[in-house]
């Protein structure tokens, strides 16, 4: 059996004109993929330009990290928008990042939900299908990062996409597998170490002791790649994202960028 | 000496949200080349998506008309942004607007500044220079429509890119070869016949009789391109366009597309 | 037992830019309220200056139209926003429409929530609430327009407003007493005689027959107020309007403003 | 003679969503007007109530500060607005600010320029006019913030309204009495000590000593009221704007509240 791809991913260049967005070297360091804001709940023209040129001089992958409109919310509100208008609001998104990512050199090699897209991904058919469809309108050769099990992975399945299993680094889960709420008490990891060592054990072996030490599967059999998600918010996040490539390493698991170059 | 090439193009998709376009295929049908707004002063993810697979069928060029951010003034007033935020600003919006010709089954062949920023192009170094940095870095070979002898013009020849000299069909010229002020008398024709007989009159000789009798030059010697723009709100503009397309038809010209495709 | 005062509404200043509204006057001539769109899902500051100028010449009440912040849906999406972001989203709305109704010489005398919030107040606690924290914010002399017995309605009984029982000359009732949703056959009333009668009845009986011929309450017992709303997009809506106003006068009631002038 | 009635004023709530305002307390204490972002440049909704709270609490003057519609921009670039949209733009950016200060307890009590529609009012006549429109639309009585002798100085002085003649206490002077460019040596002054001697030096002779040496008269004669600016994001403005204060009381100034409360 061949070892899993592991990748790790964070989000960037999630400012907006004068509220800028710090260096993130120093994150994209330790990174192999770069979940970058199009647009619609953060991210203007310049930081998105300058933001693909970072990822692109330090070999990190390029995904787009698609939202709902809404900049007022960040993104993080659920919007009822009509899938058909969802779909269409993804392809423009992605469509602005990849004329970006082609200045810089490099491209965009996969797509990632934000917000509260993300977690409609999981539960609502109409906007999980949307996702799949504006992501097959696009390139099909896009993997789509999204959570085990859920509708958006199901679809991605279905449609012969490409979804590469997510899991959270930083955050705690729930006995179904699914992120305790922000919150919550156990939301967050913050100890660099135990995220990264029980990082490893998912991995290692597709399941995730929850809060209330549950085992949950949040891996599928023998998945060919799996994307370990670090949160650039989470305090402490250079450390975290270096200790998670560090304990790879150390198990012998080289983190990998995602998609196609 | 070769025939020009001759185009017709328009702007289309200029709606937003529950503001939306009425079917422009009358209009499309008449011209050879379609100035898509693409989301800063017009143009909604849903519309840009139908307006491409419109174009599409109807083997209509796609232009990007690119604009300042305004969606409340119509991208129709100046705005004083920086020369690089104003690069991004048009290369996130041709990046848009390609993922949905992809789609449509075609390709953006050409750029057009609207309205503010049309004429900014032509009088203000800056933006001028940007407009051919943002072309210059998403596409070569990308056509940028404009008035002859302007700063764009000069600054879109100096980076070897191709500019497109544009004279309208349904404007007045005042005696430098600039268009009348909307708020002046003779800044429309309406009347399709005379509109066209005008236009054909440009096209061969270069030069065009101001409101004033006075001889202005407004194409380049043996100009390899025409552009001739029909305003789709001009009152009768499917009429305008379809008589300029007969009157060059009588001519022996036949109207073609812009760009590579 | 008094006669309730009789209102007839409808939305107006439902623009925004370049996509400006028609001269709204034969309409406001017909009705006694204006719901003036407040920015939020359209409306800019110049459709609502004018919109104020407009409803005060003709001795129309002025309403604050609120919605979600959604220009792009028209506020015809629901948006998960927290409910004390929505307090404060509403308290912005009306404060700038009261300015404009001062320079008008005017003033805004009740609220009513647009689209998808003014869904959302029948059935979501947490933006119902939100909508009567707003009134009650600003000023609680302000009438909720509203429909009986939603949850809004509760709302603001118990926190002591002033709800308006609102019904709908121009659409279809289910027999639960709500709205048949548009794209139902039944959802729309265009004969403006027939629209008219019912409303009386409406107003008479408290009671709709439904699209199912049930007979469904719509009012409370001795409402003292009620808000008869035409849709100013409605096909026909002036007739509507006028037909509507003469039946009620025909029957001794005369429409009457909204709220306090 | 009279001694002039002496205000520091600073710029707060100018974030806007997730991109938020640290806590303004520590600079609110030490001034006696917070210039308040209305929604255009900065602001939502959640800042803006509870930056009138925060104001209110601490007993200091609030003001709306008013820009051209630019979020992307931060108001800081100039927009070629037609005066009548601007007039209505900055009427309703004050009213949405006076609902949320009525909330707080408090009024709205001047009006300032924000950014660049500051600059405007000193050189660009259409947009000077509009301002003062504006105010004297809304609230005769609120004084307007600005430069001696600026167009919007003057036409506030024409139209009857309360001009106060604001100086910059951490700004360099040019030999005109203008701003010296951020982006030119000496255009900060960092060292609070000497900002403050120098705005004591200012309000006491109503002359500045340029970055080049030569005097330039900032005050009008016997100016009634004098509005010391301290900018909050310049470096230690806390300081310089204590220090500023603990001058003017040395000197047997108290810093006043600006306006009618």
């Amino acid at each position: 059996m061949t070892a899993p791809k592991v990748s790790i991913n964070t989000d960037v260049g999630e400012g907006f004109g004068v509220w800028g967005v710090p260096d993130e070297s120093p994150l994209l360091k330790e990174v192999t993929a770069a979940n970058v804001a199009c647009g619609f709940h953060a991210g203007d023209p310049d930081i998105l330009r300058r933001t693909c040129d970072t990822a692109a001089e330090l070999g990190v992958s390029l995904g787009a990290q698609v939202s709902y409109r809404d900049l007022a919310g960040f993104g993080r509100r659920f919007i009822d928008v009509p899938a058909p208008s969802l779909v269409n609001d993804i392809v423009y998104q992605i469509g602005a990042l990849q004329a970006f990512a082609r200045i810089s050199g490099t491209e965009v090699t996969y797509v990632k939900a934000h917000g509260a897209l993300y977690n409609a991904a999981a539960r609502h058919e109409g906007h999980a299908a949307a996702i799949v469809e504006a992501v097959g309108l696009v390139d099909r050769s896009l993997p789509v990062l999204c959570q085990y099990g859920t509708w958006v992975w199901e679809f991605a399945v279905t449609a012969g996409l490409t979804p590469h299993a997510e899991i959270f680094v930083d955050r705690g889960y729930t006995d179904q597998g699914l992120l305790v709420a922000r919150s919550h008490p156990g939301a967050l990891l913050v100890d660099p170490g135990a995220a990264a060592s029980r990082a490893w054990e998912m991995v290692d072996t597709g399941k995730v002791v929850s809060v209330d030490g549950v085992r949950a599967t949040v891996l599928p059999e023998r998945a060919p790649a799996v994307a370990l998600c670090v949160h650039s918010d989470t305090p402490g996040a250079v450390a975290i994202a270096r200790e998670t490539r560090a304990t790879l390493e150390r198990n012998g698991v080289a983190p990998a960028p995602i998609g196609a170059r």
